[in-house]
């Protein structure tokens, strides 16, 4: 049984760990931590692990004092810094048996579609991505797209693989969309959608075709569980939910 | 039995036509006329119907020479100007009991996804278009997604329906890709892709997907044997073909 | 303004419709009436149309009185017989002015993609469809499967098409799933998915898929609202909110 | 410059093997080699890699003579047993530098998706298998898709998860399919498709989907090309395209 303490624990994501977490037969919630809470009831609560969904302004606080608490964390906030994960790193040498992850998504088919689609891009002549949401988001393509890209291209650069080819000469109106790093990237709009990404990959005579469809929130936890359960058996600083995953 | 002309035999939808026409055990080829023959060779060898698939600078004297033959005409050429067809309207005055049909899609996919997405589009909120084509393709996006998006957008018009919701502020790359009348036509390029369309419906909680994959010119076969069996019942001018499917 | 009766009014479908009517600027809400209340308080309160979505052993008299009471009346609740619709239509002799739908389904996409399929049946050599539904369903296929295929083999029946080519001599574990008057149908159960319906239709070289995604229950009241705006205008019984759209 | 042989060279793969390595620029074709020629042909001709299309009860031989003639080998023939893979182990031993590898399948999507499907298996709560065909296939399911089945209960065992939910108490009909290793599998049967598998993961709010079209024996070639370059890197004999790759 593992004890588990959750700060941000009144925030729409807290509030889903925490029914996770109560519908895990392996867990037990330890500490609900919220504004006038501190990592100090989640120490005096005996947790083992916490998981931080708080803000960005209080997040790298949290976590050196979990670090001092002797507490793993595992945590769902934005907003880290290169040199915010460094100064967790150096923290987390004073204390080696302890695991700390940072992950910017934990919803297991996206963290999954972008590293099978990274591994499967060298292996393909074309390559792009239709990412497809609700009509009120505002920007356009999603950071999951654009991640999903990137990634996309350092592994064919890596892999000294060329651009996708494309004899396009005329467009007048930009249906060939966005391209990032070479990789071209659409993104539709359409009532009724929640969030979805497919990625297409193409040889001659032979197509492969990813997919994520996300609907809700609850997505998330399968992925945060996880973390939970894995976080002591990886001592040190992981960034992303995919250095806990058996691919 | 319906005798049949192919006229533009030895094209590549002519040798295609000549092979469909004697596979089907309701049609005999009457005859199969190239650059050295005419008309007149398939009114000699007693066809019912003739099917044009010559070149837009033949097809129109081709289907008058028809007319005046007493020929039933199922024409696949392009380039069919609106004063063409008001030429061949008039002429088949003088033979009430002709029927021409001339169609720029044979492929009933294609043709039905149209249709449906005209009929659906007042009833939804939302709708975009993602063609997905061959990376040889130097035009986008393809003339049947603009034709689709001027149907729907027809349609959305004629129901007082205003344009699909979007909230799009922030979209420096272009992924939102291109507007047709108001609907946004995406375009993909892939290696081993021939000709796709998909067409996305969406209101709340609910989606409407029409899609259509075209793999081979053989695709168009189904459509012309409609053509060719139907234009008899079907006297007069018929532009498009899906005047003769009961939709 | 159409004034609204809500009929079931604290249901799980009469409290949406509740709340679209209050989201419609052309609709009021008149009277919202439930267990202890009776048709006679949507007449007091001026309603020119009543929804009713409540039980079927009070369905058929909701309906002869909102018929007495000059209401025209859109009909969402299930259990209908052959005999009922008989008497709704023999006493919508008495009021030929008035108006009743009587639709088993709301989903405009799934009204839609069955009219589509049946369409398109004729036209295409094979068809089959997969549904997929969350995993707590106790039946297989779902209804609304059964229902397309029985759809899509009458339409074949009426042009004269036969079954689906179909080779397989080898299926030891039942993979070629369910015939539902000689149409294959799939089932698909899946944790996270909530209501789909896939057809698939084929040709030599082409295909078409009519898709539909129902996510929430609030995809039924673009169909409730069709109904009640277009009842007054569709004198007699409809059965079936395809009665009242353009196809 | 790799130089290359190909064993059974005017076969239906043979052939494409022959074109492939003539379209490459770092691969020269050494030897086309049929019923009337030997591996001694390819020695003789200098080649460093052998490509082997032939038929399942010469295969074991050439690839024997192969290793004595100091050639590394790219086999596609199927037929392997346990015990001739043994003793294909055994033989290269006496050449450690020489590398053997033997695939049953060099469709890149089709191994890759293999792969990330069992990757995936063990973090999701559902996974269902849809195989799509030409109508003139005599099995079902297709031995892509009961490989697939078997990997992915392989996985999910290994990680102690349990079969998919699953509440279905009713189905007359078959509509569930296949049931292989407690993986459903479906099989579609649609004229104008060829080769299609889609592999659907599914969690609470959350989709994954895994697809491969296959259009054409091309598809194969890159996969083929594949071996040939990285053969003389794997010293030894590999089972199976996937242990060549970086993933």
């Amino acid at each position: 049984m593992i004890s588990v303490a959750v700060l941000g624990a009144s925030g729409r994501m807290g509030s889903h760990v925490i029914e996770a977490v109560n519908g895990a037969p392996d867990l037990e919630l330890a500490a609900a931590v919220d504004h006038d809470g501190s990592v100090a009831d989640a120490a005096r609560a005996g947790a083992q692990v916490a998981v931080d969904f708080t803000v960005p302004s209080a997040t790298e606080a949290n976590v050196h004092a979990l670090i001092d608490a002797g507490i793993h964390a595992v945590v769902g906030t934005t907003g880290w810094t290169e040199e915010a994960l460094l100064r967790v790193e150096e923290h987390l040498k004073e204390r080696p048996e302890l695991g700390v992850l940072i992950a910017p998504n934990f919803a297991l088919g996206a963290v999954l579609s972008m590293r099978f689609a990274a591994a499967a891009a060298r292996y393909f002549e074309s390559v792009e991505i239709v990412e497809l949401h609700h009509p009120d988001k505002v920007d356009a393509p999603s950071g999951t797209a654009t991640h999903t890209a990137m990634g996309i291209a350092a592994a064919r650069a890596a892999a000294g693989i060329g651009p996708s080819p494309d004899a396009t000469t005329h467009d007048p109106e930009g249906a060939r969309g966005a391209v990032i790093e070479g990789v071209h990237v659409h993104a539709v709009r359409l009532r009724g959608l929640v969030a979805h990404e497919e990625i297409l990959l193409g040889n001659p005579g032979e197509q492969l075709t990813i997919r994520t469809d996300s609907f809700d929130r609850v997505s998330f936890m399968p992925g945060v569980l996880l973390g939970v359960r894995e976080v002591a058996r990886h001592p040190g600083l992981t960034v992303g939910l995919d250095g806990y995953m058996a691919l």
